[in-house]
């Protein structure tokens, strides 16, 4: 676990600047990573995932494990070289995925038995094999197995599952034979402040380098998910990587970091790119609209993006209407640099002392819209 | 037309090696096209048709016209900067796409009428509005409107389209007003070697700086295909570009060179991408069969394309087999290239006066499948 560390840079409030250094290079913190649930960032290049500046993917075990096999990633000689995405990627365990199922999983002491939302064929995952297959993968980070509770249930069912999710970290830190994977467990509580704080505690203790945040954004109240966030971090310990899974709209990246986060992933540019949801400083566009035809300006002047450099509105509008590929991609990789470079001025503003004034002004110009 | 000349370099045996100057460029012949439809070359971004070779590509009149308008493209200061393509572009005359809607089009002395693919709205194309819309797309190459006969049919009918298109193409030279633009007319006379040789001397009279073939490769056997040529190229003027339309096999382009043919342009190379089926020097390979999923081998050992250089056939299949856009566009990328190459390596075989054992060492290695 030598070439695993997190370094805490500087903070400012609860906000952090760091570094987080692992075999495939080094990510600086806080950062958002860009989701390849198949071995692919959707539409792109791996040269281009790159060159809008993501340090660290995500890739989807329950997805990979199903198609092509884990058997063949490693065949292929891992994950990196078979998708030829040469920097760290981080691995979930599958248990959200599965647990997304619904009735298709059941849960025991022991695993979950889910069906293929592919070709309704039996699986099961536990806490070892959710760790075999992600050793398989070889992903610079790999995820504890947990369960996250369906939301809303009750303080009953979230204890219960938290302590599932606990016992199953243990499994997971004993199974584990690889040494150049990071290990992350996750909290997890739902929305009870009490089991939170618990979950935390919980996992604060173990010998791992890392800690995911579990079982936010799905569904409730945005202030709601701050709040956890803040019966949370401030448990966990200083000197590890905090990362908040699945989270990615901007100001939840923003309110996220002020809470002391240090690296974010969701499908949400990605999958609102490809419906030509795009981001601007003022909130979001939609490039199908009418009023975008014959808008020669580019989707946003102040990104460096290269759809923002070469491309106007009007072009994006034309290919979505025609429903040319080009267009998923110019607009995937505008969001994805939105964020990424959202995040840099972040590190930026931290590292210099005005995280708070930062994210003010910036959210004061972005119109939050739900989606 | 000053900035519009061809150089005839060499020949071998019919075929030549020239060069073909445009306000955008000098293009290396015999050249393969890319077709960009939509103003979109299907997948690519304009950075890598250019990354691959690509001197000049074609785009569709009939879809521009109906989306986003030629009126838009004009007001946003034409094809290349609309769409980003600092090259050469070619423009054909939309004839080809309406006579294809079959009986959703209707021709008259004057003109076609015609209901779009898209709404069922009707529209109506003469020599003149083809012209007329051509100028506002602002292409360096525009083609005549021409009636291209649908396959079979009788040998007066085939006359009479001939006759037609060579009235239309006196029309066009009429109505064109811009001078940074080239005019090609079109060869038309179906698979009637007579009407053939008529149209290829009444073309080759016309004060116009290229040729095009028209009406083959709709249908008819190859050979047949290849006689039409045989009848065409020796009656046309030395120092012009010939531009056979829609023709895009691998063997068709070598078969063509041979012929005396300096361009070709078609939706094959593309489509078969799309469609996982790629070019090998063998012949074709389906990227979807079982026997690739663990193959580490990139599709073609002998390509210099991105695709080849990186990505295994494993992972080819693997994206096709999820769907995923990036699998589309590797795929497409190579094929382009592949013809690309082809015609490069034509164009040298030309110059070393090597071209029929070049053309014959190359047509042993590669198993024609027709498509
Ligand atoms: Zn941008
Ligand atoms: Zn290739």
């Amino acid at each position: 676990m030598n070439n695993f560390t997190y370094t805490l840079e500087h903070s400012d409030g609860e906000a952090r600047a760091g570094q987080l250094s692992t075999p495939h290079g080094t990510i600086q913190t806080p950062v958002f990573m860009p989701v390849g649930t198949q071995a692919t960032v959707k539409t792109l290049d791996p040269l281009e995932v790159e060159a809008i500046g993501s340090q660290i993917i995500l890739s989807n075990t329950y997805h990979l494990y199903l198609r092509p096999s884990a058997d063949l990633v490693a065949e292929m000689g891992g994950l990196h070289r078979f998708m030829q995405w040469p920097k760290p990627i981080l691995t979930d365990s599958g248990g959200f995925q599965v647990f997304s199922l619904g009735p298709h999983s059941k849960i025991d002491e022991d695993g979950v038995t889910f069906k293929s939302h592919i070709d309704g064929s039996k699986h099961r995952f536990t806490p070892e094999s959710a760790i075999g297959i992600q050793e398989k993968l070889g992903a610079d980070i790999i995820m504890a197995f947990d369960e996250c509770a369906p939301q809303p249930t009750t303080h009953a069912y979230t204890k219960a599952a938290m302590e599932r999710t606990h016992r199953w970290l243990l499994r997971c830190i004993a199974a584990k034979t690889r040494d150049d994977q990071a290990l992350f467990g996750i909290v997890q509580g739902g929305v009870e402040a009490d089991l939170r704080r618990e979950s935390a505690r919980f996992i604060a203790q173990q010998d791992i380098p890392g800690v995911g945040i579990g079982g936010l954004s799905v569904g409730e109240p945005k202030e709601q998910m701050y709040g956890m966030l803040e019966e949370t971090t401030p448990l966990l310990p200083r000197n590890k990587p905090r990362y908040l899974m699945g989270v990615g709209s901007p100001e939840d990246l923003l309110e996220g970091v002020a809470r002391g986060v240090d690296m974010f992933d969701c499908v949400l540019p990605t999958r609102l790119g490809r419906n030509g949801a795009l981001f601007i400083p003022e909130g979001r566009l939609n490039i199908g609209n009418a009023k975008y035809a014959r808008e020669d300006a580019p989707i946003d002047a102040t990104c460096d993006c290269s759809t923002c450099q070469r491309f106007s509105r009007a072009y994006l509008r034309h290919l979505f209407r025609t429903e040319e590929v080009l267009g998923l991609r110019l607009a995937t990789l505008h969001n994805l640099r939105f964020l990424i470079r959202l995040m840099e001025q972040a590190r930026e503003a931290i590292l210099q002392d005005r995280y708070q004034s930062f994210m003010d002004d910036w959210l004061s110009r972005f119109q939050t819209i739900p989606h």
